[in-house]
């Protein structure tokens, strides 16, 4: 018989050995891990301590040294405990012939230390189909007749890449805060302990907790919290201002005139009293395991001294501070210093006193910051910052990053719902850990709710980074699958899970293109190339399988369905839909279009989604996530979400007149048929080879009987419908979609359309000219619209390590070079991109490049990259201004680019008639291109949130 | 017994004499001075051809040499005929005692000419007290008993200041054209006879006919119309681009492959055609009063040749035209060619040509243009352009004005509804009539309806300059005054009439201020100086006074009132409101308020109302209007009325918190109390001395209850309210008033009112700081809110001519130094206001003037005024930009000008700290001022449409 856990085994006696010696909190784990079994095969089972109890397959748990049997297995040579000694976070996890029983087997878990067991532990969770969100959301596994593992299964698992993993609970009000209060009280252990087990459960283990209105270390009650921290093996940090295991509200609690800290979070003024109320934090919480933030910052995650201050007062202050914080960790936790893990960041401002500048030297390679932890940041809005040099990697210390699913600060706040992109996480986290970030990786997740998918692909690209890292370009989509079927695989078939995933795909790519609350009626265009139709139609299509996919699940399921993936996709789908029609009610109220009162009604019905998704997601599984569904998210026009705007529903009324007005699709092209106006309209769809339909669309401006007429005499066109009425109330709106045939053309390249309408007639030009392509290479485009488009993984050829990484950017993909830590030379060493491209005169073009918003990865505000057209010289350009303020909303060109997602930047170029070849050259770390759009200077073309979709090139079709 | 007419003695015998000599045309207004008699006495007098059938009192009218009882009567000593020989258009209307009777009167009526005669004979009309609208508008006089005239009573009228005086119906669709249609069946003679009616009754003599889609020359049927006009002494002219006594539909009719005109509208290729086109016309209709038009525009008012010709080519065709037209006229009218009146408008391109430049003389003193009326004009929106200088009013043809009460064409049309301002009109056609303009005047009035009260102004000023002209400064009020007692005398009381004097002026400076076609949600700003409700509490004012005085009227009266005064005023009055609602509904809208859907509501109303306005117009007095209300009148973005666009009803959806928001009235400052953002606001208002009520308002952004808590420590503050609830649905808005005591304040300066509101609270500073004021002389401003905002008539001291034109301008009065042909220098001879101010700070200032948009009167592009500050250096500036190109709506310049109806322009001048002058010196002709702001540069007031209103000044309270 092989290992197996079924009802019969359960049944027969304890499943798990208990030994006193065990941490505690590995037994709690272990009492996880058999409520999972009982969730599995129904029946919970039971422990012993003494080996004869057990059924004839059982468990056996425990950690190196704290283990009689896993000393006594190992010195019977059933496990070799040498294969794990010494390592971190390591276990063992081997099926042996059980001692003690007849033909009885073991599963031996053993473990390099506490997390190392817990880990193991949780692997047969992982392995009995039990989500890691089984307490957390209610993910209930799949319920199984039995398990089995054959003999000689054995894993010895890895070090985790990197040391310390985990999240911080941030601006908890009121999202988290309702929750927390409503459920367990307060922020108490009650409720750390699911927080706690989420984060070891996703391989974490490290924690920021809460820290806007409360005091983890006194919350617990008392020290509750900090003691189950302990118990689980949860190293606890606090955020990058919160010093010597010391809460920012703690000071604010404890201040006061006759406090003995004193009334001034001011270093200068009362450094008695803020001295003694680090030792006091140090005395209280050293004896926990933690990574000790050094250094300060002013009250509130605020600069520390006035504007009076210069740049040396700050940088001497925190020397001060340190030598200061360093003795007091001497004395109060641990004489030996670089046993202590302690963290600075090098977040805001503390990053210019960290580098200093030409006349006063900075922080770096100060003797107080030896073993000190480094930790780096994004810029909140998911783009790294300055990364470590070459020679700067050596720091003993290491170095960490704080990244952001959730901020709270300019330009816009984004803490609603996850609107995390997998593709950019790797991008930006891989390229972290090649510069050498690999001792600390903590990410701001809010609320946690709704970030769950995202959070655990950021604690598995920190635990294994060689399965998920760089060399593992364009495994998001694997990991998505995989998450899916670790959630859903009990309840879903492949084909459901196949939609599940590109539900996901399809809503975190629009949260990558524009987050939520940074979304308004303004960005995308209403009716540029369609932008706004298309995009809606997207969305409605992904909310038809979601709201099928939630439809077909049972009630058990539904639950976890809802929290993970139905609200997160569904709210951000709506309030897109919402803004999107909204950016067309306003086009169309403009135009006195009566589609716009039909397009009110349709943006009321968005904000009632909106409304009754929080109202459902707050009241399922018996109210599981009240609270969780209560911040603001819909029109953040400031930092913060007071003062937010709604949509603004524009109404017309009717004309007094029967009017009728026809518009080209795509174009801003309109005619009510006057003489006197407008009367001749363009439709140019057709010059691109690829596209054989195109449309224009009648709309009613009064809410009279307003009949048309449409007469086309070509054979090779056809149109979706000759005559119609409009009556403005039940139909605003038809849209005749144009077919062209052009086996028909003949020598043709024109036609007229001819629509009659109650104020006149238009006549639509159809310009049906198709681009001389003979003797053009595949992948040369072919300017057929005054512009070509190129999408960058279309390149016509390429040079050294390029690579496309998939679905990342704001349409197909976008293009890096490796290896990411390299500057390269254009030219010579420089990776590039070459693009074949035909324009139909000589002169000046703007050769504009879509790129991500990455920021200079050193301190000099460079990004360079260079471009080439023909035999040209390469134009090496820096893709930042100098000026350039990362994480300052006031710099306009770093706001665009967070909220945009996008950093478009044009170079000139002079451009022959006919065949053109473009290279771009990699030069700097973190230049990513996604789009290639060149026009004659001057002759942009028209505006567009996403740009203008990617023109003809052949072998396009 | 006095001439008495009356029941009896109209029983009595025949009234009227009537000899077969005289007139028909004189007949036929016999016929209707008859009718009028019938009106107010109840019987239709009769007429005999004998004097011995006539009742004791008479009426004998005649024209010299047209009639042997006059000559007869001449010849007896009884009247004396040689006062009126040779005069034009002059009558003798006296009493004698009638020949051939025994006790009998005679009212003697003898023209001097067919005109002098029906002038005579309408005067008649006029003295019992029927209006000149009672054919046209169904205006009844008052019955009455019994009309008496002393015996001795003798007038001899005047000589009309203007050789030619009418108007023209343009832009005749929709309305003109189906009111003709519908009620006559085309335009014919039918029709006409009601305008000649009209025209003669307002002591006009010349008509410009409806001709976009008329032949007026055809439309008879055949020559009934041009029959019609000659029989009534009614002068033919027609529109400055249809030469030869042809209109410019006639060559679209008769033109053609085989026609013997040709096909072409150009006397270059088709001079046989056109010759003989214009041969015709001359031979058919020159037998006619006319005043002929001659030169040539393109067809349908656009230039003549094309692109490609030069400056020389098109003079030299013009040249070329005018010599064969006066051989035409020669040949087919009379060989005598200065006896026949000829006109040449100077409109448009016509107006270079005619001055010619440095290398190209003009037209300008050509022999061909000898006696030919030269007929100038405005600039379509009523103010004019170049008039004759000294030197050219020598011309023998004498000039002409062509002004519009009614335009179509760029920038934006004006024709549905009167928004003529006496005021404006006094002011540029007296100055006209001061340059020599007094050959002709002619006035576009579109339909004619709505316009007849600024028509019979017009017509009234063009045959009475002296009463009514340059020397009659602020006359308009009486005229108003009087044309009410005209037509309303007889229904209404004084009272009554002043109201409908308040109404006209109310309606009127709006649509000067503003016509209704150029109104839109933009122009008045929705909260600056409460500019947009300030407005609109005038408004519901004027529209309450209409409503009451329309529901007063009687039956008979009504009808009259609605389409002379009611229909126009409402339409103005409800059009402006409207568009302020909208102003103030965006406004709301985009701050999330839910007022704005209270707004939206209210701008419904108005749209209904408008529509209702058109109804009732076009059904009463059994559809004497019908179709005169078809013009679009709203939205107007372009030229035409074509694809115009109502107002956009902006809706918002309620905030999902209790959200309310603070405002100070006035200002944009706002808050919703939230720590984060603007919490404290700032209440000014008090600085300025004569303020004793400000406001704030809260509106709710939620519809839920949403309770506010005001408070205020400061004992000389009161506030109409501490405490409330808005719901936003039943209420939406409160406004607090704030009322100071300043006895209250010993030496308190400031003051802070707290408001409470769900979201947070916010402090209200009231900043009640006083200037200092004392030594400072009266009509001295002093600066109270960081500018100083005078009205002209508000000035410290004045020299020489500079009179106050009451009411005119967009606020109080404007100021126009006399003579009006004059050029000053300035600080020698020129007239100057001087103005006194006190600033508290030294420094670069503004001196911004608000003038009419006049333009310049001579083709140099210059408007010169004089601005000195102190004892500083006079600046003299160019009110106009050298490229200032009239008329031509691509000119911002120039477009601006006549939309806003001002001109503002700013001079740099450095003030010292306290007291300060500025002179404003007269220059050229056409300076007009009418406010002057000044502020330090860069610190611009508030942007508003009218401006700040004026602040104070020592002596205003």
């Amino acid at each position: 018989m092989n290992f197996t856990i079924n009802e019969r085994i359960i049944n027969e006696g304890a499943l798990f050995l208990r030994e006193k010696e065990a941490y505690s909190g590995v037994h709690k784990v272990a009492d996880k891990v058999m409520k999972d079994i009982e969730l599995v095969f129904g029946i919970l089972p039971t422990w012993a301590e003494e080996l004869d109890q057990l059924a004839s397959c059982a468990v056996i748990y425990g950690t190196i040294d704290r283990s009689p049997v896993l000393t006594s297995l190992s010195e019977q040579g059933l496990i070799d405990l040498e294969e794990i000694r010494g390592k971190n976070e390591v276990y063992l996890f081997q099926i042996i012939d059980a001692p003690g029983t007849e033909a009885g087997k073991a599963l031996v878990i053993a473990g390099s230390d506490k997390r190392g067991t817990i880990y193991g532990l949780f692997r047969l969770s992982e392995m009995l189909g039990v989500s890691p969100y089984v307490d957390w959301s209610g993910v209930k596994p799949r319920r199984q007749e039995e398990f089995v593992l054959d003999d000689g299964y054995k894993v010895v698992s890895k070090e985790p890449s990197v040391r310390y993993r985990g999240f911080f609970i941030n601006d908890e009000w009121p999202a988290f805060g309702t929750w927390c209060h409503q459920h367990f009280g307060g922020f108490n252990a009650q409720a750390y302990d699911h927080m706690f087990e989420l984060l070891l459960r996703l391989k974490g283990n490290y924690l920021w907790p809460a820290m806007w209105s409360a005091r983890f270390h006194d919350d617990g009650p008392g020290l509750a919290n900090s003691e189950l921290a302990d118990e689980y093996g949860v190293v606890m940090g606090a955020s990058h201002h919160e010093p010597c295991l010391r809460h920012g509200d703690e000071y604010k609690y404890l201040r006061g005139k006759d406090s003995i800290y004193g009334d001034a979070w001011n270093f200068r003024t009362n450094e008695e009293g803020i001295t003694r109320f680090w030792a006091d934090g140090l005395k209280r919480s050293g004896k926990f395991e933690n990574v000790i933030t050094v250094g300060m910052r002013g009250e509130a995650d605020t600069a520390i001294m006035g504007k009076g201050a210069t740049f040396a007062d700050n940088i001497n202050l925190l020397r001060d501070v340190l030598r200061t914080q360093n003795r007091l960790i001497k004395e109060h936790v641990n004489p030996e210093l670089d046993q202590v893990p302690r963290m600075l960041a090098l977040y805001k401002e503390v990053e210019p006193f960290f580098y200093g500048d030409e006349n006063t030297p900075g922080l770096i390679g100060s003797a107080d910051l030896d073993d000190v932890i480094l930790m780096l940041c994004d810029d909140n809005f998911g783009n790294l910052r300055t990364l470590p040099t070459e020679e700067m990697r050596a720091h003993k210390g290491g170095y960490g990053m704080y990244y952001h699913f959730d901020y709270h600060g300019g330009p816009i706040s984004y803490e609603w719902v996850n609107s995390a992109y997998l593709p950019k996480v790797w991008e930006q986290m891989s390229t972290a850990y090649d510069f050498g970030v690999r001792d600390l990786w903590i990410v701001n997740v809010g609320d946690i709710c709704t970030q769950e998918f995202p959070l655990a692909y950021f604690l598995d690209l920190a635990y294994d980074f060689d399965r998920w890292g760089t060399n593992a370009i364009n495994k998001t989509d694997e990991y998505t699958r995989l998450w899916i079927e670790q959630q859903f695989g009990s309840v879903c078939e492949a084909q459901d899970r196949a939609k599940i995933h590109h539900l996901i795909d399809g809503y975190t790519k629009l949260a990558h293109n524009r987050k939520p609350e940074a979304m308004n009626a303004d960005v995308y265009h209403p009716v540029h190339y369609r932008e706004a139709d298309n995009l809606l139609a997207e969305i409605e299509n992904l909310m038809d399988e979601a709201n099928e996919l939630y439809a077909k699940m049972d009630d058990e399921a539904k639950f976890g369905f809802f929290s993970l993936v139905y609200y997160p996709a569904m709210g951000n789908l709506n309030l897109n839909k919402m803004q999107l029609l909204t950016g067309k009610n306003h086009y169309a109220a403009k135009l006195n279009r009566m589609e716009a009162n039909q397009l009110a009604e349709q943006i009321r019905a968005c904000m009632l989604r909106d409304r009754e998704l929080v109202d459902e997601y707050h009241a399922i599984d018996n109210g599981r996530w009240y609270g969780m569904g209560l911040s603001e998210h819909i029109g953040f026009t400031k930092w913060n979400e007071d003062e937010c705007r709604y949509p603004v529903l524009m109404h017309v009324m009717p004309a007094r007149k029967a009017r009728l007005s026809v518009s080209i699709d795509g174009t801003e092209q309109r005619s009510e048929g006057s003489a006197w106006h407008v009367h001749t309209l363009y439709m140019k769809d057709f010059r691109q080879p690829d596209i054989t339909e195109a449309s224009f669309t009648l709309h009613s401006l009064s809410d009279l009987d307003a009949p048309y007429e449409i007469s086309c005499e070509a054979p090779w066109l056809t149109c979706s419908g000759y005559e119609g009425m409009l009556d403005g109330t039940h139909k605003a709106v038809d849209k005749i979609t144009v077919r062209i045939d052009r086996s028909q053309m003949n020598h043709d390249t024109e036609a007229t359309i001819v629509v009659k309408i109650p104020t006149g007639q238009c006549t639509i030009i159809v310009d049906a000219k198709q681009p001389e392509t003979s003797g053009l290479p595949d992948k040369t485009y072919v300017d057929t619209h005054g512009y070509v488009s190129i999408e960058a993984e279309h390149y016509y050829a390429k040079a050294a390590e390029f690579q496309v990484i998939e679905g990342y950017g704001r349409t197909l993909s976008a293009l890096k070079a490796f290896p990411t830590t390299r500057y390269f030379t254009a030219g010579e060493d420089a990776p590039y991109l070459e693009y074949q491209f035909v324009v139909h005169e000589a002169g000046a073009y703007e050769v504009e490049l879509y790129m991500q918003p990455s920021n200079p990865v050193t301190t000099d505000n460079t990004l360079y990259y260079g471009v080439q057209v023909n035999d040209g010289l390469i134009d090496v350009v820096n893709a930042v201004s100098k000026g350039l303020k990362v994480g300052e909303s006031s710099s306009r060109e770093w706001a665009a680019g967070v909220l945009d997602n996008i950093r478009r930047q044009s170079s000139e170029a002079v451009c022959r008639n006919g065949l053109n070849k473009v290279r771009i050259y990699a030069v700097s770390p973190g230049f990513v291109l996604e789009k290639l759009v060149i026009y004659p200077i001057g002759k942009n073309p028209p505006e567009s949130y996403l740009g203008p979709p990617e023109t003809y090139y052949i072998g396009k079709i």
